[in-house]
């Protein structure tokens, strides 16, 4: 075992290709989602009603338990969702659910990372390529991805509470290539997609301080013919 | 009486001077805060307990009710609070205040605009300079921010749901001249500090149509020797 890393969101199509990456690769790997990861050494299940803060001390207490003293590698925060919608109906809704499935998860990430991360060590959070413009069908997605590219840009920031040498980035994905993404839209060009397990691997290289972005990179993931590079929005 | 609008936290230091210069240039003004604004024409009170979507039912409903049938000239939202702190302590706690007085009170204002705005109407929302960069003294305020100056950006946007010809700006505030900041900050240069009719004077303006920033502008408000300047951000 070479190392400790903590997905968020590992029962989630892309939380879960981590899981088994880093498994693949010998990490000690905690999931942490509505749902458990089997594959996961160590998985911790959130129930649906609690609160922000419940939820940060209900993490935070599961989280010093299954690590028992010792420090993590990574935090890896996937979790996330998509809801359309313009501001004309159901504003609050969508946004509130956005803002829980986004927002809470990274939030709570980045009270994991300062709290269990060691020293020199990677968190990245879930942003979104469309949010670095207006999203007006999609406004409280937008609005949520907005807060995480944010929090990146604090984290990356002197004094944020993160262990010190830790870097922190954010991925924009255009799109992932999931399963649901598939069955939603099934007649788009695929090859503009990006496959999963080329996240999963740009996370683990990260992790090991291999080609590492800056700290505070928004990284869009664009996608072409299947070949993927990285973009740091400005 | 020339026209009417709706201040979002009238009884603020920012909302009340709204409401006063509105009320002194003929308008009739409704104010909608957590306590009632005795000079408004009509104050909507909302009960503290409610959640975003409850609060978003409650505001539409009770400003269908005191606009009878009337259109609005202008949504004015200077709702918002302040928190500081990093990620390492409270990020829950201090985030969740942030969101319900800065984003719940900006995303209803926007579905207010959208159903009670006259076309060609005008609506602001309130950021902050800071939140241009990352924020890590004051994190959850920052993401806050970030989400409001996103909502702008989609407001603007096509298919919004705002009528048509109506436009939308934040105004990114440095440091505005409340009694509260004198309080809390007894120290600093009063000159740089925005006064509040110099805010409220703008907005008036902006909704009779004189010299309009463009829709999705995110305004500085630059104060210099007690001179305020607006730069609209990239």
């Amino acid at each position: 075992m070479i190392g400790r890393v903590l997905i968020y969101g590992g029962k989630g199509a892309l939380g879960a290709a981590c899981v088994s990456h880093y498994k693949a690769n010998n990490y000690w790997v905690g999931s942490i989602d509505l749902n458990v990861n089997e594959e996961a050494d160590a998985s911790i299940v959130i129930p649906r009603d609690l609160g922000w803060e419940e939820q940060e001390t209900a993490v935070l207490s599961k989280v010093d338990e299954v690590l028992a003293g010792e420090k993590l590698d990574a935090v890896i925060c996937v979790a996330g969702g998509w809801a359309g919608g313009n501001a004309a109906k159901d504003l609050a809704k969508n946004a509130d659910l956005m803002w829980r499935q986004s927002v809470w998860t990274s939030s709570i990430s980045a009270t994991v990372a300062c709290k269990y991360l060691k020293n020199g060590g990677f968190i990245t959070l879930t942003g979104a390529q469309a949010a670095l413009q207006g999203t007006p069908g999609m406004i409280g997605y937008g609005m949520a991805k907005a807060a995480v590219h944010q929090l990146t840009r604090s984290l990356a920031g002197k004094n944020s509470g993160l262990p010190s040498e830790a870097i922190v980035v954010s991925i924009l994905p255009v799109t992932l290539d999931t399963p649901m993404n598939r069955k939603w839209m099934p007649n788009a060009d695929f090859g503009t997609w990006t496959p999963l397990a080329e996240v999963a691997g740009l996370f683990l290289k990260w992790t090991k301080g291999q080609n590492r972005p800056n700290s505070g990179d928004l990284l869009q993931l664009i996608t072409k013919d299947g070949v993927t590079q990285l973009a740091a929005a400005n």
